[in-house]
C-alpha cells in the first residue's frame, strides 16, 4: 500500500541510523557487524510494510539478527517506529527496492528469507514481478547459505498456488505448508497487520517453507 | 466408509465380468487388453468409493481408460452399478487392495493415478497408511510412465498438507495446485460423493496434481 509521500520522511530516516542502515549497498558482505552479536542468523524480510512482523519476529528471537527491506519511504517510516518502540537491538531496516538483492547481499550470507503479504500482481502478463517469479527465487538461492529457507505468508490463494508450484518447478523443496494458518493456532506466529485484518474477516492465511536442494 | 457387508456383494461382482476384472493380478502387464481402444491412456484411481468420479471421467473422457480399484466388497457394488448406469465401455472395477500395486501393475504401466479423499490416517503413529506416505509413492513412480501424473484431491487440510511435504519431500515437482477447487469453477472438475457434500457445507476442497521427476 502506498502513502501519499511525507516531505518528512528523509529526515526522519536519516536520523534515525540506528536502525536505518544508512548505505546499504556498503554492507554487502559485512552486514553481521552492524549487529551487537554478529555471529547470530541473519533473517530477511523482504517488503516490511508497516514493520508489526519484524517488529514482533526481533522481540520473540533475541537469538536472531533481522534486516527488514522496504522500498516505499512513507510506509517505511511506521516500521521503523515500531522498531523503535520495540527496543529491540536485533532489527535493521533498509529502504531500497528487493529487486538489488544481489547488490545488496553476499553469496551465502542470509538464513531466512522472509516473504509476507508480497503484491500478488494477479495479472499473467506481471508474473515477472511476483516476488516468487524464478528470477527473484535465483537471486534467494544466491544470498541463501546451503541450509538457508524461504518463507512465504499470504491471504491470497492465486499467489500461494503459484508460489508453491514456482518453488517446486525451480526444484525447490517443500518443507512445510499451512492452508489455514490460523486454524492451526501456532503461538509462534507473528501476524503482520494486514494477516490481522484479513483473518478478522475470516479468511484462511496460507504460509509454506521451502528449502533449496543442494 | 465401511458399509455392512452385503451377502449378495460376491455374486454381484461375479456377474458383472464386463466391468469387474475377475482375476486382476493376472492381468498385470496387459490390462490394456481389456479395452475396446486398447491404446488409450491408462488411467487409475485409488479408492473408488461409490465411484461417482470414476463413472463421471468415464463419460467424460472417452478417449482414456480407467480402472477403478476399490477394497470394501460393500462399497464397490455401489461403483459398479454407477457404471453400468453411466453405459460407458471405458470403466474396469477392481476389488482389491491397493498396497499390492505393483503386483497389478507392470513398471510403466500407467498413464495418471487419482486418489479422491483418500483416509486421511490423522494420527502420527498412522502416518505409515497414508496413500501419500513415501512407500506408497514408490509403488506409484514405479506403476506410473515416465510422464505419468498423480492428483490428489481431498478436504482434509491435515492430508494436503502433509502431501505437498510428502511429494516434495520423495522429489516430484507441483505441477498444479488449488486451496479452493469449487472457488476455481473448473467446468473439467468431476466431484466424488464426499466432495459435493463437503462443499456443500462451505467447506474448501484442496486439489494438486504432482509428477516424478526423470
Amino acid at each position: 500500500m502506498r502513502l501519499r509521500n511525507k516531505p518528512w520522511a528523509d529526515d526522519f530516516l536519516r536520523e534515525e541510523d540506528q536502525i536505518v542502515v544508512q548505505a546499504p549497498f556498503a554492507q554487502k558482505g559485512s552486514w553481521k557487524h552492524l549487529f551487537s552479536h554478529p555471529d547470530q542468523p541473519l533473517h530477511l524480510e523482504i517488503g516490511s510494510g508497516k514493520g508489526q512482523f519484524i517488529a514482533g519476529m526481533g522481540v520473540q528471537h533475541p537469538e536472531v539478527n533481522f534486516i527488514g527491506i522496504e522500498f516505499v519511504k512513507s510506509v517505511i517510516v511506521g516500521a521503523v517506529k515500531k522498531v523503535k518502540d520495540a527496543e529491540t537491538e536485533n532489527v535493521r531496516m533498509v529502504n531500497e527496492n528487493a529487486k538489488d538483492l544481489t547488490d545488496l547481499f553476499e553469496n551465502n550470507e542470509v538464513d531466512h528469507i522472509y516473504l509476507n503479504f508480497s503484491d500478488p500482481w494477479p495479472k499473467s502478463k506481471h508474473e515477472k514481478r511476483r516476488l516468487t517469479f524464478h528470477t527473484f527465487l535465483s537471486q534467494y538461492e544466491a544470498v541463501l547459505k546451503e541450509e538457508g529457507r524461504v518463507t512465504l505468508k499470504t491471504d491470497n490463494k492465486g499467489l500461494f498456488e503459484y508460489s508453491l508450484v514456482s518453488f517446486s518447478e525451480y526444484g525447490m523443496i517443500l518443507e512445510d505448508v499451512s492452508v489455514d494458518l490460523h486454524a492451526d493456532e501456532d503461538p509462534l506466529n507473528v501476524p503482520t497487520e494486514y494477516e490481522e485484518k484479513f483473518s478478522a474477516k475470516g479468511q484462511p492465511i496460507y504460509r509454506c517453507t521451502a528449502r533449496f536442494t543442494t
